[in-house]
């Protein structure tokens, strides 16, 4: 796969910031090959929007509705595309991934679908319907206790032992190309509507998504700003795109958005977001709160804290919608009913 | 627009019981045109599985996500395509409905994309939600009291008043022909993933939706089985199907479904129905709220109780799914949060 050759090393970053040589970054042909792949495995999501909120917001938001997807996130997409070129003479030993959220879902439906084993490396306190849905797509859970054991070395054991391939989460170029078949159809659809984006607002913790949306929107309509949308105190990705480096969060941050507390940027997504991505954009929990009220009564969504990060900005005029054509990715829809209930009665 | 020359008369049920002269029934050729008329209109409501639940009930069983649909629910379909075909000449003086629900905002939604006012004669009592939404996509809205007044009696003055075009909810071709759209939808889908689907549930009211979606399977999967879903003591589309001619329910019933409280089917839609249904079945309200929470954690999607009336047939066993695939419309999605926190908490 060759190297972006358009913006990487321009204004807002720079790829090579750590001095290091970095993996090869993923392109849009590699984004094209991710959509063949998943063609027919992947949920084509919807993009849908809501009259009446376009009337009160004075502009025109647009959803895209990837919580429909197969297992209730993007993930899935990544997922599928990284082990779908897992080599046949690998795949008997299977798959390892350490997650206890979405990526967990997404690799373990992917393997499952692939006919491939597949181990996930769990938190022993993880929510029980997390653990259950993981199981439920054929995986076989591992626990660690987070406070006495390194979820790395326990994957590492598996591997050496199993000698099974480990599946990132974000930065992985292969993992960013599927990803970012969710913006290859977002830029679609918003076309065959006749519609010109003025902004995308994308869910980022570790930046997967955002840099594969980047990259679609550069090749297909690269007049859309991309803005990412974090928590706030977990704004590693915005505070890099300022600083033209990556840094971390401080430790100690609270946020109600569970799938987004990555502790800093990937390498290759970085190296990716630096020259793409206009702004980062944080958002409290009460934005969070109160756009999963609106994803509810308007689109009839299900959406989990993260997952609502985008439409959060832009409901909060943090990405102004008024006389203009925004649309946010709901990326993600995995959340327990009681904190839902609690969360859209506290923003009713 | 010919007479259904098919089964009608068939052995389960006799069009003209009533000794009248009915109306004339729609036919495939009109949801084809309905489904012209609705392209780039309607959204293409996706058709979702999960495949953990697939697990658990050793079947096959689709959502038709129609929860999605402009206004949130399918009747956007049937205003639509009724109003795009009355005359220039009319449409100034613009239409008028008597609904206190999904066919409001159906009717002002397809009224404003027209261009032509609409009016809507709703209870004084009516959510405020719905008051709000049905205004929000332009309508006036005309309060009536329960106790006292008659809702048609004041949409007949307005249609002599201004000369607007009366919108039927369900007993009308082009309503139902403009409904149908969705199970033309559905086939499509379902036979594009080589699917053959053994059985199609539809929630059921008055029988438009039922009465096009079935039309819609004789045509194009005739060995599909299709089974209305409605609340119990609101069975009366099941009791006249049975009975091979229209009864009404009894008064006093009490269903948490408040867009199935029809109080029977209607004259077109049951003659459409009788020949074509294969079963009507009735849902209690616990297995309706365990069908809302199946459709929050599984699908991600909000359904209201009378759009999930369908899913709760199939979740219940009262249509088979083991060894089966069972399709499933979830019809609506308009359900206010205090409601829906609370069903989905009794299901939990």
């Amino acid at each position: 796969m060759g190297l972006e050759s358009g913006k990487s090393g321009g204004a807002r970053g720079n790829p090579s910031d750590s001095g290091m040589q970095i993996a090869p970054l993923p392109d849009m042909a590699a984004l094209r090959r991710a959509a063949e792949r998943l063609e027919g495995k992947a949920v084509r999501t919807p993009l849908l929007e809501s009259p009446p909120l376009n009337a009160a917001l004075g502009g025109r938001l647009l959803v895209k509705a990837e919580v429909l997807q197969r297992t209730g996130s993007f993930k899935f997409r990544g997922a599928f595309n990284r082990l779908s070129q897992i080599p046949p003479e690998a795949r008997a030993q299977g798959v390892v991934a350490f997650s206890s959220g979405n990526h967990a879902q997404g690799v373990a439906a992917a393997a499952q679908l692939l006919g491939m084993p597949a181990i996930i490396v769990m938190p022993a306190d993880a929510p029980r319907i997390k653990v259950a849905n993981t199981r439920g797509y054929g995986a076989e859970v591992v626990f660690y206790e987070r406070a006495t054991e390194d979820r790395e070395a326990i994957a590492a054991k598996i591997i050496a032992a199993r000698g099974a391939t480990l599946v990132k989460p974000f930065d992985d170029a292969e993992i960013i190309a599927g990803q970012g078949t969710s913006g290859l159809e977002l830029a679609e659809q918003a076309a065959a509507r006749g519609l010109a984006l003025d902004a995308v607002v994308v869910p980022c913790s570790g930046g997967g998504l955002a840099s594969g949306v980047a990259l679609a929107f550069e090749a297909l309509s690269p007049g859309t700003a991309i803005h990412t949308a974090e928590p706030e105190g977990f704004d590693d990705t915005a505070r890099s795109l300022a600083a033209g480096t990556r840094v971390k969060n401080a430790r100690g941050g609270k946020s109600v958005c569970d799938a987004l507390l990555a502790e800093q940027p990937g390498e290759i997504t970085f190296a990716l977001m630096a020259p793409r991505i206009a702004s980062g954009i944080a958002v409290t929990d009460a934005e969070v709160a109160h756009a999963m009220a609106v994803a509810f009564s308007h689109f009839k969504l299900v959406v989990e804290p993260g997952g609502a990060a985008a439409l959060a900005a832009a409901l909060a005029g943090k990405v102004p919608v008024r006389e203009r054509t925004v649309a946010v990715l709901c990326s993600g829809g995995n959340v327990d009913a009681t904190l839902f209930r609690r969360l859209i009665e506290d923003a009713a």
